[in-house]
């Protein structure tokens, strides 16, 4: 495998250079890349030191290096134009578009993405990163009323990290209830989920990795037997099936796929934009 | 304030649009902007609804709406252009160019960005998620050798909030641990933290803002007076100048911003690339 030294160049947090760099190298999967993060470039001294690593990985891999840039100070973008790599700068690229688009000049402002935009919107995302954690479990289940989606399924589905990463991305109010054998042999939703069906989806995956996770957790026990995870599966989706509880298969999702589908089948408002 | 119509447009969970979008629109603070978010866009059906819904919003506001998108398959993206909308897509503008830099053709595949591509990794994720939730608030103290972060701070100094985006988005083990009226008056780190001072990070806040989010929690009590706050936050900050604990001030900044400081400050390694 061919390898290329990739750095990401960012005057704040680097999240929104991690996200584009990554989604375009996605697509490059004959090739093993070598990631250099390098946040919080503010002033001509650090971007300086920062050429100095991109011009030493070029020398190395006779190769010039690939860079992401999210650098708003254009002077700065300037300056690395001259080293020695591929530059691909999201600013540069699309802001003149659209200032004549939107007839508009932009701020070339630093640190607008991820900053605090917006205190109303930020506390909602901790508010609702709490309710998620006191919702987890089953822990408490008064008041699920407040909750915008209640995820049900068996022991181990994905439910805890799905509702935190729904609650501290979009601000969702996320609670979960774990199915536990009695509620499946019941074969009717718990009661105290009855007034809520429209809310709730179903998380299922596949035994064989229920199975692997459970074995991680509390190997050789009955609870991580793949009879267990078999039987308990199967009775969670005839659960779904018979009341009409949306399913949402989790095993080949990452937390963000299974998240957003929730979103978009659940037709839930995010909260943090 | 002028108001423009912006669409998300995805084939799969629209993360990375919302973040390449919503970056480069947080440079246009002048203008409001009405966000559709329109992921799962996988068949042509699907994107002549998206279209339908681009070309209503262009008549109703008498401008063509602005529409990011990161569409892979080059067909639909061709169908997009001759849309009556100001197109801005990460792929069209990009890729050629990498491929001419890496001299390798692109896959121009669906969902590499935030699927699983790497199970060990994927479980690294849940590991860390499970083992902040266990570490969380002091709740277990053995073993806190294996944190890689331990955030220390006063009630409600944002380590619950961080700690979760820390593993969550980068699998990194990280711990919390509030500092008690006991510890503070104490004057030194409790005796459970002291083999960890390298891997300590202090959380301190703007007592006004602490005031304020501790008496949405529990008004009028002693522990929610601005008196009381003042003096932790202010002993805190004595602590951590005292035993050499790096800190850092959340007032202004987001849960992003302190997580990604973290990273930077402390040299962890991110987990999830």
């Amino acid at each position: 495998l061919d390898r290329r030294t990739v750095f990401f160049l960012s005057d704040r947090t680097g999240i929104t250079v991690d996200v584009f760099g990554n989604s375009l190298l996605s697509q490059f999967d004959e090739l093993e890349f070598h990631r250099v993060y390098i946040p919080y470039i503010d002033s001509e001294e650090k971007l300086a030191d920062a050429i100095e690593r991109i011009e030493e990985a070029a020398e190395e891999e006779h190769h010039p290096p690939l860079v992401f840039s999210t650098l708003v100070n254009s002077g700065l973008r300037k300056q690395l134009r001259h080293a020695n790599c591929h530059v691909y700068d999201l600013f540069d690229t699309f802001m003149h578009a659209m200032e004549m688009d939107l007839k508009t000049r932009a701020a070339r402002a630093v640190g607008r993405t991820h900053g605090i935009r917006n205190l109303a919107e930020y506390e909602r995302r901790v508010d609702s990163m709490n309710f998620t954690l006191n919702y987890d479990d089953g822990a408490k289940l008064r008041d699920l009323g407040q909750a915008e989606v209640i995820l049900i399924g068996v022991s181990r589905s994905g439910k805890t990290p799905t509702c935190l990463y729904l609650s501290l991305q979009y601000g969702i109010y996320a609670a979960n209830y774990p199915l536990t054998p009695d509620d499946l042999d019941h074969k009717g939703l718990p009661a105290v989920l009855l007034p809520h069906r429209e809310r709730m989806v179903g998380l299922t995956i596949l035994p064989e990795r229920l199975y692997r996770v459970r074995q991680a957790r509390r190997p050789d026990s009955q609870y991580a037997s793949l009879e267990t995870c078999r039987r308990e599966v199967r009775q969670a989706e005839e659960l779904y099936q018979r009341t009409g509880v949306p399913m949402i298969n989790s095993s080949s999702l990452s937390i963000e796929e299974i998240a957003t589908e929730i979103l978009h089948k659940m037709h839930l408002r995010r909260h943090n934009l």
